[in-house]
């Protein structure tokens, strides 16, 4: 906005004005809830006029918030993509930490997009949020070495993956307590808990299970919770004998 | 629809009209998605005149379907209170049970609602989703013993009710894969495991889980995770020592 609009209209490639008029519109609308955003504040904040958002964005509002969505998302897909190294739990932890990022940043856009209902709420925003989730979802399972989820794994990845949501979203309302290497770590147990509990009855999850722990220690976030479960094992002790009377 | 208006058109009280077309709009909007049913719909199969469902429901197919979610959501509500005997993964279970019954029988309006984004939903609908997961967090709270939750354990009973939701729906999109009963022990061990997990870290879930843990026996569902745990733990020997070198 402060920037003088003489610089920004340079010669520029068509590809270039539209990165430059995208990049506003993806901070834009990143930092406020989609309504808060005009043409006008996009056409400011890259430095140009509004006819010419108009003539790369003929859809107006609508077209630009879509594609400010499409471009976050690439970012967050890219962004759970770790090295396959260390322990799969530390694995984990390195992509929640850039997600809950994300969050963290972006609290009113990522609230709007996901709570879903806004006024720019359309079937391709919502495809995007599950093309994240789908993204999402490969990762872990690749981290897992499985390509050919069976059910069980599948319903198993799908629900840890909206229970990162839904606790990203209740973070951020009940002002983002705990803090956020708790939230980080709890998430990271959660999915080691429902993997166990999964393995338990899943002969695929159990084989995934078995060729992960190997690759944990006492210092990865799975041997710290497994250090911090063994005091509490005594009181299920009754329940590893035979069914009471 | 097949019945004959005559007997419909029987002296009625003003509630036992509107009950009746209520009774016919709860059915019609339970069984199909939200823009499938149509006013003509609703008088039909309530056995009255067009006319006469916009005397009581002026609003229109609109006020019908908010009225339908509102009264499957009470019902629904009604359905999670369970008496507080027992084992508390019985219960759970016998609460589950409930709730996975509506999915089961109502999976096109169940679809819709949680997905969202349809011609019908309004801020009223998703305020009665909200008010059903409320419901939901209420009785699971109180089956721990916990009137005022922090907001780890407040997070871990929210991120569970969404991951019900979204096996739900995942099991619905994946053919009913895998069966009912399946799906329900797994949600069941899936709160135990989070339950623990949480213990680990939460002094007020640590507090819960030790009152609950005393009434579960080897025969109840935690007490059959646990027998089916038993034999995955050796492999997480090595997580037990000092950390690796």
């Amino acid at each position: 906005m402060s920037s003088s609009a003489a610089p920004a209209y340079r010669r520029m490639s068509v590809e270039q004005r539209r990165g430059q008029i995208l990049a506003a519109a993806v901070d834009l609308f990143g930092h406020r809830r989609p309504e808060e955003v005009s043409v006008d504040d996009v056409a400011a904040a890259a430095g140009v006029s509004r006819p010419l958002v108009y003539r790369y964005f003929p859809g107006g509002r609508q077209q630009l918030y879509e594609a400010a969505v499409r471009d976050s998302a690439h970012a967050l897909i890219e962004g759970f993509v770790v090295p396959a190294r260390g322990a799969p739990t530390q694995r984990l932890t390195q992509a929640l930490d850039r997600y809950l990022a994300y969050v963290d940043e972006h609290a009113p856009a990522y609230s709007a997009l996901l709570r879903g209902g806004g006024v720019a709420e359309t079937s391709r925003t919502e495809a995007i949020v599950d093309e994240v989730r789908r993204g999402a979802a490969e990762q872990v399972l690749r981290h897992l070495g499985v390509t050919r989820p069976g059910p069980r794994l599948a319903l198993m990845v799908r629900s840890w993956i909206a229970c990162v949501e839904t606790a990203s979203l209740t973070w951020l309302d009940q002002e983002r307590q705990p803090p956020l290497p708790e939230l980080r770590d709890w998430l990271v147990d959660h999915f080691t808990g429902l993997l166990m509990v999964t393995a338990a009855t899943d002969p695929q999850t159990a084989d995934a299970l078995a060729r992960a722990l190997p690759l944990e220690d006492g210092d990865s976030p799975a041997g710290r919770l497994v250090a911090r479960l063994a005091p509490l094992l005594p009181a299920a002790d009754h329940l590893m004998g035979p069914a009471a009377p």
